[in-house]
C-alpha cells in the first residue's frame, strides 16, 4: 500500500497479499478485524501491495461500509489517521456474491486475478470465513470447485483459510469439518483463529517456562500443586444468541481458548522453539489429558446459566450453558495427579483472565502462585511469602509483578487480531491450532457433552454479578 | 516510662531495663544509638520503666547532651515530639567516671542499684560499649571485678554486654578477646552488633528461603551458578582516620557483615527457626567455607585504597584497603565449586549493598539473577527474559520486583539500630554473631592477613568515584 513505512521496529516483511472476508459486514469483522487491519496499516506492518475484497450479499459499497465501521477505538484520541484511512479505504473493495453460487465463486476467482494482473504480481491469498460456521463447508467446498484453494502460481502455501472457532460442535462433527476441509485445503493451508493464543502474555508463557531455567526446574508435580486457567466476562452474551445458543461455555472458551492454554502450560520443552515442534509438543501433552469419565462428569464438571439468559435468548426451556469449569488430569510423569481447573463464564462480578499456577506450601497450603494475567492489565506476578517489616517475624504475601502496561507503555504491542492477521500473511503457524490439537480437545470434552445431553438437571442458576459459581450442595 | 502507649502492634513487650552506654558522647552514639532510642520511646516500644545512663569522662549533663545531638533527623518533619523528648531527657542520667578506675565502677554499681530501689524492681542491665575496640577488655575486666555482670537477682542472662565491630583484628586477637569476654560474661551474655543482620532485607532473605519452598529447590549448585555480595559506598573514610587506619575493609565489612551475610544465603535449613537453630546451621556452613588458600590469596584477592586516602589519614605510607573483594568457596554438597564474590568499598561510584544470585542460563551464560536490595531502595527482584511484544520473538530482560519503599510504606519499619536494641532488651540472639562465628570468618580471612602483612605490592590505588576496583593486567 503506498506511503507506507516499510521500516518498522518489528516489520514482520510480508509479501503481496489479497485478504478476502467473507461476512465483511458482520459484527467480528467490524469489532476487531477491519479495526486491525486499519492499525497495521497506520503502522506500515503490511506489504504495500495488499489488497482486501470484502465479501458481501447486499450492495453495501466501501465507502458506506467505512462510514459504519469504528476503526479507531483502540487509540485515546478516537481519531483516525486521515491518511492510513484513505491508503486502507483505496486499497478496499467489496465484492456481491450468493455463496451458494457457484457461478460467484467462478466471478470472485476472476476477480482476484485481475487483481493480481494489475499489481504485476502474484499474491498470497488468505480467506477470511467470518461467517457462521454452518456455512463453513458448502463455502469451503465451493471454494475448492472453482479452483480457488491455489495461488496463481498454483503453489497451495500461498493460498490460506482463516476460521474462526467453533470447530466443530462435538468429536463427531469436529471430525467431518477437519476431514471435509482438508480435502480442500491441506493442513498447512488451514489457520484457525484463536486469538486468545496471539495475545502477548499467552505467547509469554512459553518463553517465561523456556527462556527462565529456574522455573521449567519447578515445572512438575514435585513443586506444582495445582493449575487453574480461568477466563471470566463480566459481559453476557450481548445479543448474540443466534451464535451463542446452540454453543454454550464449554464449546466457547474451553474447547478452543482454555484446553489450547493448558497444552501451553503444561507441554514438554520442545527441542527448537519453532511451529512445528511446539505444535507436536502440545498434540503430545493433550493426547495424555484424561477425557473426562463418563460417571465423574457430576464431580469433575459444573456448568451453570445466569438468570435472565432465557428471555435474552427467547427460549424458555434452554439447558445452555454460560459458565462451565471442570477439573482434568494429564496423564504423563510430570503432570499425574495434579488437579487442574478450568472455568469460564459470563454475567461474573469481574473480568479476569489468568493462568494461575500454585506451588507445594513450605507447610500445608500453597503460599506460592504464579499467575499469567492475560486480561485485563496483562502481566506475570509471583506471589511470596516475606518477613512483615518490623519487630516480629510474622509473615505477609507480596506480589512481585510486571505488568505490560507498566513496564512496556512505551513500546505498545500488538492487538490479538493483528499479530493472528500478520501470522495468517507470513504463513507462521505457531499461534493456530492444528487439527490433531482440536480433535484432541474434543476426545477431552466428548464425554461431557454426551452426559450433558442425557439430562440438564445438573445445569445450576446464578445471579448475574456473582463472584463465582458454586455447585449445589446436596 | 511514664505516658508511653504499650498497645503498639509490633510490641515487643519488654522488661524493664537500664541502658548504660559508654561513650554517650561518641559519633556512633549521636548518629545511631540516641536517635534509636528516641524513636523506640516515642513508639512507645520501651517498657515505661526504662532508664538509660550515660558514662562519660566529662561532667556533660543530660541537658547538654540532649542540645547537641540530632534525635529527629528520620522524621520528614525533622521536630521531635516534645512529649517523647521530655520522656527520654527525664529518664537520662549522665555518669562521669574513669574507666580505668576501679572504685568508678563501684560507685556506677552503687548507681545502678539506688535505680532499681527507686524504680521497685530489678531490671535488665545493658552495657553498650560505646568505645574504641582497644579498651574493650579492660573496661570489661573491671565491670566483672565490681560484679557488674550479674543483676540484682545475680541473674546473668538479665545484664548483658552489647559491643561493636571489629571483634578483634585477627584470628589470634579475635581468640583472645572472646577468651577474656567470656570469663566476665556468659556466651548468651554477649551481642556483638551487626546492624547489617538487622536490616530487614537481611531479615527477610531467612523467611524468602524458608518460606517460599519454590526457591529453596533452587538454592544449590545445581541451578545456581554464583553469588555475589557486596557493599559499595559513596562516602569515604569521612574523618574517622582513628578507626579506619587499623582496620581497613576487609576487618570493617567483610569479617563482619559479609561474611554473616553469606552465612545467611548459604546455610541449610535449619529444623526450627529459632535463634539457637539458625546459629547452629550459620556456624555449620561458615566452617565450611575455605580459608584462602595462602598462594591463592593475589588471585582470589584484591584491595584497593582511594586516592587521597593517605593525605585524609595523615599517613603517607598507609596501606590500609579501603577496597577489597575476595571469591570464596563453601566445601559442602550443595556449594561446592561455585564461586561466591564478597566485595565492599568506600569513595565508590554508587551507594549500593545488595546480594545476587545468578542462576545458570537456558544457554550459556546465567540471565536470572536474584537480587536482595540491602540498601538503598531495600526490596527484592528478580530478573526473568520475557518476550518482547511485538511480532517478533525476540527476548528481553524484565525485573519483578518489590520494594520495601513501595509496598511497605505505610508500615513503616524499625530502623536496624533500633531492631538490635530491642532484641538486646528482650534478650533475643538470633541477629547477634556468636563467638564461633566471628572465629570462623576470622579462619577464613587469617591467611590473606597474613599474606597482606607480607607486601602490600598487590595494594591497587583508584580514584574516588570509581564504579569498580579491577585487578592491574599483567
Amino acid at each position: 500500500m503506498a506511503g507506507l513505512r516499510d521500516d518498522h521496529q518489528h516489520n514482520p516483511k510480508l509479501e503481496p497479499a489479497i485478504i478476502v472476508i467473507f461476512g465483511i459486514t458482520g459484527d467480528l469483522s467490524k469489532r476487531y478485524l477491519l479495526p486491525s487491519l486499519y492499525h497495521l496499516i497506520k503502522d506500515g506492518l503490511l506489504h504495500e501491495k495488499t489488497e482486501i475484497v470484502g465479501v458481501t450479499r447486499g450492495t453495501l459499497t466501501a465507502k458506506e461500509l467505512f462510514d459504519n465501521v469504528v476503526l479507531c477505538g483502540k487509540d485515546s484520541t478516537n481519531v483516525c489517521d486521515p491518511e492510513a484511512l484513505k491508503t486502507m479505504q483505496g486499497h478496499t473493495t467489496m465484492f456481491q456474491m450468493d455463496l451458494t453460487s457457484s457461478s460467484d465463486y467462478a466471478s470472485l476467482h476472476q476477480k482476484l486475478d485481475a487483481i493480481e494482473t494489475a499489481n504485476g504480481v502474484c499474491m498470497n491469498r488468505l480467506y477470511y470465513l467470518s461467517i457462521p460456521p454452518q456455512v463453513y463447508m458448502p463455502v469451503i467446498r465451493l471454494l475448492g470447485e472453482q479452483g480457488l484453494n491455489t495461488s496463481c502460481q498454483h503453489g497451495e502455501a500461498m493460498t490460506r483459510l482463516l476460521v474462526e472457532k467453533p470447530f466443530g460442535f462435538n468429536l463427531n462433527s469436529a471430525e467431518e469439518l477437519i476431514q471435509e476441509t482438508g480435502e480442500v485445503f491441506g493442513e498447512e493451508q488451514v489457520y484457525r483463529i484463536d486469538h486468545y493464543l496471539a495475545k502477548e502474555t499467552v505467547q509469554n508463557i512459553l518463553t517465561f517456562r523456556f527462556q527462565n531455567p529456574i522455573f521449567e526446574a519447578l515445572w512438575s508435580k514435585q513443586y506444582i500443586a495445582s493449575i487453574s486457567i480461568s477466563a471470566h466476562e463480566k459481559i453476557g452474551i450481548e445479543g448474540r444468541a443466534t451464535f451463542y445458543e446452540p454453543l454454550g461455555a464449554l464449546r466457547d472458551f474451553i474447547q478452543s481458548h482454555l484446553l489450547q492454554v493448558l497444552a501451553i502450560v503444561t507441554m514438554d520443552k520442545p527441542d527448537i522453539l519453532d511451529s512445528q515442534h511446539i505444535h507436536t509438543a502440545k498434540q503430545q501433552v493433550m493426547s495424555r489429558i484424561e477425557p473426562v469419565p463418563a460417571d465423574k462428569v457430576r464431580e469433575r464438571v459444573l456448568r451453570g446459566q445466569y438468570m435472565g439468559y432465557r428471555d435474552e435468548v427467547g427460549n424458555a426451556e434452554s439447558v445452555t450453558e454460560t459458565y462451565a469449569a471442570l477439573t482434568v488430569y494429564i496423564d504423563n510423569q510430570r503432570w499425574q495427579g495434579i488437579p487442574i481447573r478450568l472455568s469460564t463464564g459470563k454475567a461474573l462480578s469481574e473480568r479476569k483472565t489468568e493462568v494461575r499456577v500454585s506451588f507445594h506450601g513450605a507447610s500445608g497450603e500453597p503460599n506460592n502462585h504464579l499467575r499469567f494475567r492475560i486480561q485485563p492489565n496483562e502481566g506475570i506476578e509471583l506471589d511470596l511469602l516475606t518477613k512483615k517489616p518490623g519487630f516480629g517475624d510474622e509473615l505477609q504475601t507480596t506480589a512481585m509483578d510486571f505488568s505490560y502496561n507498566h513496564d512496556f507503555e512505551n513500546h505498545g504491542h500488538p492487538d490479538a487480531y493483528e499479530r493472528v492477521l500478520v501470522d495468517a500473511v507470513r504463513g507462521d503457524h505457531t499461534l493456530f491450532a492444528t487439527s490433531e490439537e482440536v480433535l484432541a480437545s474434543w476426545r477431552v470434552l466428548q464425554p461431557v457433552v454426551e452426559q450433558w445431553a442425557k439430562s440438564s438437571e445438573d445445569l445450576v442458576f446464578y445471579k448475574p454479578g456473582a463472584t463465582d459459581v458454586k455447585a449445589p450442595s446436596h
